[in-house]
């Protein structure tokens, strides 16, 4: 610690993001990135915007992509924030909507930058244990002093709330926001945009990093209604006037624009999770529905650290968070069905090996 | 206001960027932005960059790009910060340095961005008035309790002050950080890079908007102890884990790379700048001393914001602000050399309409 470092500093828990790591040889399933390149028209707009303009500064409202994600989410352009990938777009919303001494909710087990931002922002807060299933325990969300946060599907679980616990959520409670963090609703679970007809206190959190192969050009957005999108607007305008450069923007319409592309590839990667559900049963393992484009598993006689050195020693990268609730468990991305059938021909091996080591002893 | 807002919100006082206008007739003078392209380096760099990589996450921490800046500036690359603009490094200083009940101070006339941080993350603030040719009154940035911030060269005046100066004002402020913000250092003043040997309460703050034509691509950088970047990094890490695209690294490093034409452009510019100085000057114009890429100007007869409305009407976008001490002047970016040949043409225009009117009177 440093006499110069602001209290805010100090106070820091800052977040660890999934290991980093160059080179083809690896295999990556570990920060749920999508193993389908972004769409060909994605890479058409770029070229396009490769031009002297780059020397101009983007919009600072970025209105095309706006007015695009408003029209596929069938809301008004005004209900639409765009930021420098979700997380900004979370840490503006801790900033527009969450203040110190008003304890927010949210689950014991989710996204681990939670408690970075309430950390940063001095947002004190209480956490919800999952149930035995590891679902959501739905009514003790229904109270809170200075709201609720939670994704859906949850994180790194994978579970769905359905739209009907949503709704109860957000309607027990009224004058308090409910922030719904969507960044994995487009591998098929419902998203809570039709509620935003009738209630004023949610705002929903998507991504294009996962779902739209766009996590290297960071775009995430939010929607709720127009005084909350304010809120977010005066945020970013006294945090910066251009969060989002010019290719990013271009790439964000372009991606939206290729509907059937984007069915293809989220297709694909069900298709490619349901058979990996069934491989990881065969190998002993448990694994929970999961609505995202990753699983998360479990095997009662090999310890998740363990596993997850053994595969990162073979060049696999998975997530291990060694929080007491989960560090039996590990998170594996959903990769191409060649990446999925390398990861479980070494994961055989591993499974083979500790279970024969097991009975030796 | 809305009862779901936060008090930050409450309190906020967003800031106005230049206005955006897109056509090639718009002669853009109003955002500092740099009239030449990228380096052609930039464009190769950013062409090997469209894979399919785009799906996967940046570095979270840039070191290519640390590197490259640390060889340039020669300093250690754990000295160098890296954020999204230089608008996100100046408010991620904000939080990393400044403390609400602290009162900062800068220049009355500056930029326009410090107070609405100082709003957002509830920092009060002293300002002190520029000295009558418009130069900073040095002395009275020795004394601060919270700490210091000011441009060099300043804005919207484009006036250095003298590295002797700097380096006084960093000294008298021991046991406080002095932000210097060097966004338009490269068009001829000097650094205070070499007072970062002797100085640990020394931050300075860059952009590769301006002087390397990258606006669009939102990339600025700090330089300072290694305990003052590490204080940057934990609000980083604590905010967005990937703040720079994979594209913006891309075009970071390859700008730095090409010296010859980094110094051949700076070179066109500040040639541009004297010369569009004398032309202002046998106009009738006042026109500070500027080492930036704009020129600060005044015309005894003719009211700054009449002018400023007529060269928008001739589709010339320049820079006016509306406070008192600078309502009189007018902010004009150095374009490209047929850029200010047209202004000129339509700027002696409308000085001949206005004057003859005034003489009619």
């Amino acid at each position: 610690m440093n006499a110069l470092w602001s209290d805010m500093v100090k106070r820091t828990e800052p977040y660890t993001p999934g290991e980093h790591v160059n080179g083809e040889e690896w295999i990556k399933l570990n920060t749920n990135e999508n193993p389908y390149p972004p769409s060909p028209r994605v890479f058409e707009a770029l070229q396009q915007e490769l031009t002297s303009n780059l020397r101009k500064y983007p919009e600072s409202d970025p209105k095309e992509l706006r007015n695009t994600l408003a029209e596929l989410h069938q809301v008004s352009a005004d209900q639409v924030f765009i930021g420098n990938g979700s997380d900004e777009v979370l840490a503006f919303s801790f900033m527009a909507f969450f203040s110190p001494g008003k304890p927010i909710v949210y689950p014991a087990v989710t996204y681990s930058f939670y408690p970075t931002y309430a950390a940063l922002f001095n947002i004190s807060y209480d956490t919800i244990p999952l149930q035995e299933d590891f679902t959501l325990d739905e009514k003790a969300l229904y109270k809170s002093e200075g709201g609720v946060i939670f994704p859906n599907p949850n994180a790194p679980t994978g579970i769905a709330l359905p739209l009907a616990g949503v709704e109860r959520i957000v309607s027990e409670n009224q004058g308090r926001i409910v922030i719904v963090d969507e960044a994995y609703v487009d591998f098929c679970s419902e998203t809570a945009i039709p509620l935003l007809e009738r209630f004023d206190n949610l705002l929903i959190i998507r991504t294009m990093s996962k779902s739209r192969s766009l996590a290297g050009l960071r775009i995430g957005y939010a929607i709720g209604s127009t005084e909350m999108i304010e809120a977010l607007n005066r945020i970013k305008n006294s945090f910066n006037s251009y969060t989002i450069d010019r290719l990013a923007l271009a790439a964000g319409v372009a991606s939206v624009n290729d509907k059937d592309y984007f069915g293809d590839t989220i297709q694909a990667i069900i298709q490619t999770r349901e058979q990996a559900k069934k491989i990881f049963e065969s190998l002993g393992f448990t694994v929970l529905p999961s609505a995202a484009n990753f699983l998360f598993v479990h095997h009662p006689e090999i310890p998740a650290k363990q596993l997850h050195k053994s595969l990162k020693y073979k060049q696999i990268l998975v997530r291990h968070f060694s929080k007491p609730e989960t560090e039996e468990w590990l998170r594996v991305t959903i990769g191409s069905d060649d990446e999925m059938k390398q990861f479980f021909e070494k994961l055989f091996e591993l499974v083979r090996m500790w279970t024969d080591k097991s009975s030796a002893y």
